[in-house]
């Protein structure tokens, strides 16, 4: 490209920019009045407030159904109302298991009896409160007293298995040790247990979080030898929330399953452990040498065994229902109080979480409090506004589902979109979420100032996306789980963003002891600068969507991800294609084992089954209708519309999301109804996008694969008429 | 592609196949009595002798003056004797440092004295030699009394100084601490010196060759915490051999620079140390964590410093002429005496040396002995075989070097070929080399089978690489440097190739007292079953290169690999471009600086020179030339050859890699002549090829790029004249 033509196109662009002021979804004479609001949004915020009230907060551990939980809910509330909300606490009644006896010891070669204690560190106080720490364990392990011989299966999931085979290794009977790390740590025993094993430990290796990373805690910010990460292991691609209650509300007097019964508890015992603990186990196994992507950090020569280390493992846990009690606090919209924009964080820790969730919390806190403030001087928003605080988030999503499965018919009705916060730090914008949503936040976060450089946060993570060799554009990143996001967008089909800034703050106090204040003050966000950022990005989010004329939905960056995804998943079969071909002509040739060291144990590969072609034209072609649907959506001029046909629009558009839902739910797991993002099934927090069609070609399910094309085709299919009917044109 | 092209295909090629059975520069008649003697060759290898030599000449440590080396090196002429060969012992006197004093210790923060003992092993009688084994250390070291912080920086090459420069952090006055491994050792203190260091530590991090890798000595292969690696630091890619006598043989009255004077002697003072000591030394070191790539498998988190650890290193050494004997055992050739066919390995080690050299040793005698034993019967060589048996390769090549310097008139005009050996272990052939000899390598690696899989040894390496992703051709690949093939192709312009198997004796025993015969029992080729194949391999490169009735130079491979080099460079050039207008944009526009951490130290970058264009066209013309002539020459039927047009064409061919060369060398090393391949002059031992061009575009030596690109073309039009003027043809 030449430097003129350069010139002529920058001239072009900043001219259009130039033409086009409004912000997505506002008039031109609302646009300026919205970012006047936003302006005095802005200068309201107080850091100050953020670091007291962590302080606060997280003074004691307050897990779901502790005495400090409840105190710290009650506050919240009483906060709420003081801004001028109409704050009120919903309480659920949920399963949720206390480690009564954890016991982990070598029996053979040698003998070794896990502390699964971690140590107080000095300048940490918090870290020295003993007995009122949440023992270390995975919450939804199922009780059990297994001893066998150990497996080591580096991060235990579906890659790990292959490569397990391959060597001619089984962990039928055995007890297995998986690093932490690789996937969501539910992952692990479900896995494990569906091959055979009886047990299951999973421990952090220094190469993950620990002193490889960098300098340990209280040194530095990583994971010192003895810390554990706890954390549920509760089978939520399966369904998350109240594992008793799949699908509706665990109110007091909700008919329960019987724990037996429960499909979201695991199979076998298991429990996190420190590599301290772990050490001698890894240390007394022998047998074949892992492969290199498998080593850690620990100071020995990594083997798979089975043993000859044998494991004791017992565990036991006290079942009890326990009251998750959410906070939700409202503040009427002045023109359209039917529709809600809804904003959440959950305020239940492992421990004493002043980053998860902490961190998060007073960050929304403060954006409420600012929005009460404005209020109160007459800037009410037109749309409802809800501030939740949700419990129980850590052993499950288990207040946010509870709610969100209670009060679905409604909130189906009249919520136009979901915004959730968790733990949060210093470094770039993070922004996950429905796709629809992207122009619009990309437009937001080109407003918001990042602390530490003085340009927007949007520049701010271009920069970082070009060092690191990508595209500067910015975008939201699919959603899979692992926050009260999920029951949102995924069950009730609900547009959702998850927001939070990260990536200048990483360290290894997640859902461990060392989880506090001073860890935060000193590694996180000293100055809460961040938190002030957050609370400016969600908050003018919120405000955005409270108050845009038309509902600031955008369909064709939308079009543009889905089309990538779409591509992805053809060319995934075509590359599984390619590979099985190749593979095949390998087996028949003999070459893996005219390549194989025969003083190695080498276990010969068989044929695989061809991969059919299948059919994606129905995705193909009801994707190029939408473009042109959408290419004539996009030209509405909303300044043009009148009042009713506004009305009309925004009620159509709050609910377009739930067209990309079925009722039915993906294969074998009914509860996620979520056509284009879920968690994946194998690997838990991370988003399979288009799920039902990708799984399936990864499982090698071809007729699944065909039907899951065809549905999705019809879901597209649907989404397009809505789309044309949507707009006012027609 | 379809089945039926496919078995057309098949049919084709096995039926060209079967057509032409002769093998390359040999007649119909003269292919069937080749391989008749090849067979009735191999027959005679006897692994037997292999494994008793082995044990007889590594019974003790004989580095270059003891009293063991020349012992063996006189055994050795016993044998050639006994086998039939003249065989004489040719000493040369070199300069050989031997350590005095050793000193690394901690003065702050806290004292450590490093042992710079390795551990004698159960079950290793030859570990506990005590005072007999030579003391760890880097030969050609200058002494040195130095005392400063420590640095630690990576593997201390360029791209961790270019790494160092952007963190902000210098060596000036420091002494650095650097891994092995990354680079050839000689780089290291090379580089440190450059960048203002005043002394260099260089370990053995357990990531590289230690406990990470595998299980330790005596359980495993690999090197345990004490152990330390010998080796040479002297500025080999300067030139190698004698420092003394640069350019000639180090004969008892040779001129000899003063020591002083020596340019290839280390600017400061370095020593190889184990990670045991190595250790406390790190783990005393602050300042930056390191880059995730810098990590080694230590237990510590591992900080760059400069300091607070302080370090005192002295070192002084016993600085003496040596003799070094090399064994030269010719057996006349019958038809040309006065064409030489060479073959060479070391003798001499670091320690007992089982597998470096005496593996390889052990291997060429094997074979001398059987074509000893085909000439008693008759079967004498056409052209003349000389055996070499090297001494003091490990301190610098010295011993082939200082041969071939002395030799080098007679030597360009009588030496068809040098073929050389090294350590050899159990699994795949690797085969370096003269592109031009690539054909007649690749057809006698398709006749060795081997001996795990029993097919051949050429198939077995097709498997690998196809195992790995790669393509199933078998290639040459290009000589950098590390062995005695130096001296031949670099400075004197002779084809030579370098013949080994390995990829599956892994371990740790490098240069240190480990590499002894229990260890290469146990871990190497324990039946030296791979030693005869090695022998069967070189020993028919030989005979082919002795009887061939057309030399079997071939140059289709040869112009299709150069092709690939010259696309290499021009396409380095070009991605140096495309990345510096990439930087310079950011810098224009403050993309690091946004993207980067406030809390960490960060060095502004700035704008770098923009990349020329170079003018390619000469090089890309003489290629174009070439590949006429090359094919016109591929076209001559040797069977319709007069025999004075064969003896012709054979006087030519034997001296055609001479033309590669240039008599005023490369840039600032004038010792290495060779126009296509060269060690890196920052690299060591590891090839670049066209390294005239290469380097000074890696250099960013525009003016000088552009000279060498067009004194290459001058080369290569020299070389198409050549061509065309060997073909009797013409």
């Amino acid at each position: 490209m030449t430097r003129y033509f350069f010139t002529l196109l920058f001239t072009v662009i900043t001219g259009a920019v130039a033409a086009q002021t409004n912000i997505i979804g506002f008039t031109s004479e609302n646009t300026k009045k919205q970012l006047e609001l936003e302006k005095s949004f802005e200068s309201k915020l107080n850091p100050k407030n953020l670091d007291e009230w962590m302080q606060k907060m997280s003074a004691q551990p307050h897990w779901v159904g502790t005495e400090f939980g409840r105190k710290n809910a009650e506050w919240i509330q009483k906060q709420f109302k003081s801004w001028g909300y109409d704050a009120k606490i919903e309480t659920y009644h949920v399963l949720f298991p206390y480690p009564k006896i954890r016991v982990v010891e070598m029996t053979a070669p040698t003998t070794y009896t896990a502390k699964l204690t971690a140590v107080p560190v000095d300048g940490d106080e918090f870290t020295a409160q003993g007995d009122a720490l949440l023992p270390s364990y995975n919450a939804f392990s199922t009780d059990g007293d297994v001893e066998a011989e150990l497996v080591f299966v580096n991060y235990g999931i579906p890659a790990d298995y292959e490569e397990l085979d391959k060597l001619g290794i089984s962990v039928e009977g055995k007890i297995v040790i998986a690093k932490y790390a690789g996937s969501w740590r539910g992952i692990k025993p479900k896995l494990a247990a569906e091959h055979g094993a009886i047990g299951c430990l999973i421990y952090s290796d220094p190469k993950d979080d620990g002193y490889v990373r960098g300098d340990v805690y209280p040194k530095g910010a990583f994971k010192n030898k003895t810390g554990v990460q706890r954390g549920s292991v509760m089978d939520m691609p399966t369904y998350p929330g109240d594992v008793l209650t799949p699908g509706y509300g665990a109110t007091k007097d909700a008919k329960r399953l019987n724990r037996e019964d429960a499909p979201t508890i695991t199979k076998i015992p298991v429990l996190p452990i420190s590599n301290e603990d772990a050490q001698p186990l890894l240390q007394a196994l022998d047998g074949q040498v892992v492969p290199n992507s498998w080593k850690g950090g620990l100071p020995i020569t990594y083997h798979i065994g089975p043993g000859p280390a044998k494991v004791h493992l017992k565990l036991e846990f006290d079942w009890q229902l326990k009251p998750a009690h959410n906070v939700i606090a409202t503040m009427k919209g002045t023109d359209f109080p039917d529709q809600w924009v809804m904003r959440g964080n959950h305020h239940d820790a492992w421990v004493h979480g002043a980053n998860d969730p902490i961190s998060g919390m007073v960050a929304l806190m403060e954006e409420a409090r600012a929005v009460g403030e404005l209020a109160k001087k007459g800037h009410k928003p037109k749309r409802t506004l809800i501030y939740c605080a949700w419990d129980a988030e850590e052993p499950g999503l288990i207040g946010s589902t509870e709610w969100v499965e209670d009060h679905k018919a409604e909130l189906q009705q009249k919520v136009v979109a979901y915004i959730n916060t968790d733990g949060n730090g210093r470094g770039f914008l993070g922004a996950g979420g429905s796709h629809s949503l992207q122009a619009m936040v990309s437009e937001v976060a080109g407003t918001v100032i990042d602390p530490q450089k003085g340009v927007s946060v949007k520049e701010r993570k271009s920069a970082l996306n070009r060092v690191n060799g990508g595209e500067k554009d910015f975008g939201l990143y699919a959603l899979g789980s692992g926050s009260d996001y999920t029951p949102f967008i995924q069950h009730a089909g609900i547009a959702a963003l998850n927001l939070g800034f990260g990536g200048e703050n990483a360290g290894g106090e997640y859902h461990t002891i060392y989880d506090t204040y001073p860890h935060y003050k000193r590694f996180k966000d000293p100055e809460f600068a961040y938190g002030v950022a957050l609370a400016n990005t969600a908050g003018r989010i919120s405000l955005r969507l409270a108050n845009a004329d038309v509902l600031p939905f955008e369909y064709e960056q939308w079009h543009q991800t889905v089309s990538t995804y779409l591509q992805e998943v053809i060319n995934t079969s075509e590359t599984m294609r390619r590979e099985v071909e190749k593979h095949n002509k390998m087996v028949d040739e003999n070459i893996y084992e005219l390549a194989a060291d025969p003083r190695k144990p080498f276990k010969k590969p068989v044929k695989e089954e061809e991969i059919p072609y299948l059919n994606f034209a129905p995705l193909q072609n009801a994707m190029a209708a939408m473009e042109t649907s959408i290419a004539a959506f996009s030209k509405i001029d909303i300044s043009k519309l009148s009042a009713a046909k506004r009305d009309d629009l925004n009620n159509k558009l709050m609910l377009a999301e739930h067209v990309l839902t079925s009722e039915e739910g993906l294969p074998r797991r009914g509860w996620y109804k979520h056509q284009i993002y879920a968690p994946g099934f194998y690997t838990g927090y991370g988003v399979k996008t288009l799920p039902g069609v990708r799984e399936a070609i990864e499982q090698k399910n071809w007729t699944e694969a065909q039907e899951q094309i065809n549905k999705l085709a019809d879901t597209f299919n649907a989404f397009n008429t809505y789309i044309q009917k949507m707009s006012p044109l027609n």
